[in-house]
């Protein structure tokens, strides 16, 4: 079967509701302050499959680089809140990542395929919101910025979804990546809306 | 007391055996895919002072570029692997490092200093045994590259000085950074030589 017959989800396979990006915009700082922790946290779990996979070099090669935007979102909101002259906060845990996180299967290579699309949704979902704060923020340059960083969660979705497809049969990936779609916008459906990335 | 009136101790504060060079030499990737988890251990070294410290700004700011350009070593020394048709391997463990980590206080800011300072170390002793290899390989474009590498972590270990420095008291946290520094130079004498960056 050729990978243009699969039927790929979207992801996110739901759309967030607008009230939260009254919230947000009402808390700026709340959001960049969780963004920065968003942005690392990232960075920590691509490199985390470098130590994870080591026996698939394309893996590595691919999450090294995600790795490596990765923190350069991470110096990028450390310079917005400082420009705002607000400051990092501790992170609040993710109750979003870790209800994902529960669906990921034990056994290799699901474990692996798993882990991948339960990246991709995260970026997926990151990617419609920092597009809404993109369209919706007042300041142009912050505004530009979120576009971009947006772009950049669209192209690392891509990625993850690719690297999931090659990790198993494309057809049995892209039923996977349905099923943990739905089971994400369920999750998110219940979340309070709060001013955090998720 | 003026900064530079504080009496710094050389990091590290011992020179490596010479026939490190030769067992590296001689086994080369292994000594490559080692560096590969240094590198992605340093990334995440830093990663994880932004989550313990976000209520240090200038700290974040600092340790995030750090991150993002460790985490451009890791995509560099994939790339070397690959071109010597190499593969990653897994991560052997890291005992120098797990010694080095016993000295740190536990208590605050003890444990920030601390740990500022076993990261400089670290730095410091890979800048000087990237260095070697930088003088050492044979193949030009390599030892290029290692040269510069090392030349990156020399300023590492500046930078984790300097926040130590501002992280204390400059001249105990001197002082501190003299026990370390012999500490750590006890561990180094007593590892095995082998084919690893530590």
């Amino acid at each position: 079967m050729n990978s243009s017959d699969i039927a790929l989800p979207e992801l996110p396979a739901s759309r967030t509701d607008r009230r939260w990006v009254e919230v947000a915009l009402a808390d700026l700082d709340a959001v960049l302050a969780d963004h920065l922790h968003c942005e690392r946290k990232a960075a920590q779990s691509a490199l985390s499959m470098v130590r994870a996979y080591p026996d698939r070099p394309d893996l590595v090669a691919s999450v090294a680089r995600l790795a490596h935007e990765e923190t350069s979102h991470v110096v990028q909101v450390t310079q917005v809140l400082a420009r705002r002259g607000a400051r990092p906060r501790f992170d609040l845990g993710d109750d979003y990542v870790q209800a994902l996180r529960r669906s990921v299967r034990k056994r290799e290579p699901d474990r692996l395929i798993d882990h991948l699309l339960v990246f991709a949704l995260i970026e997926g979902r990151s990617a419609e919101r920092l597009g809404l704060l993109g369209e919706a923020l007042p300041d142009p340059e912050l505004a530009a910025l979120y576009r971009a960083l947006a772009a950049a969660e669209v192209r690392h979705r891509d990625t993850f979804l690719a690297l999931a497809l090659a990790a198993g049969p494309a057809a049995e990936v892209a039923g996977r990546a349905t099923e943990l779609a739905a089971r994400e916008a369920e999750i998110i459906a219940r979340l309070p809306i709060r001013p955090r990335i998720h």
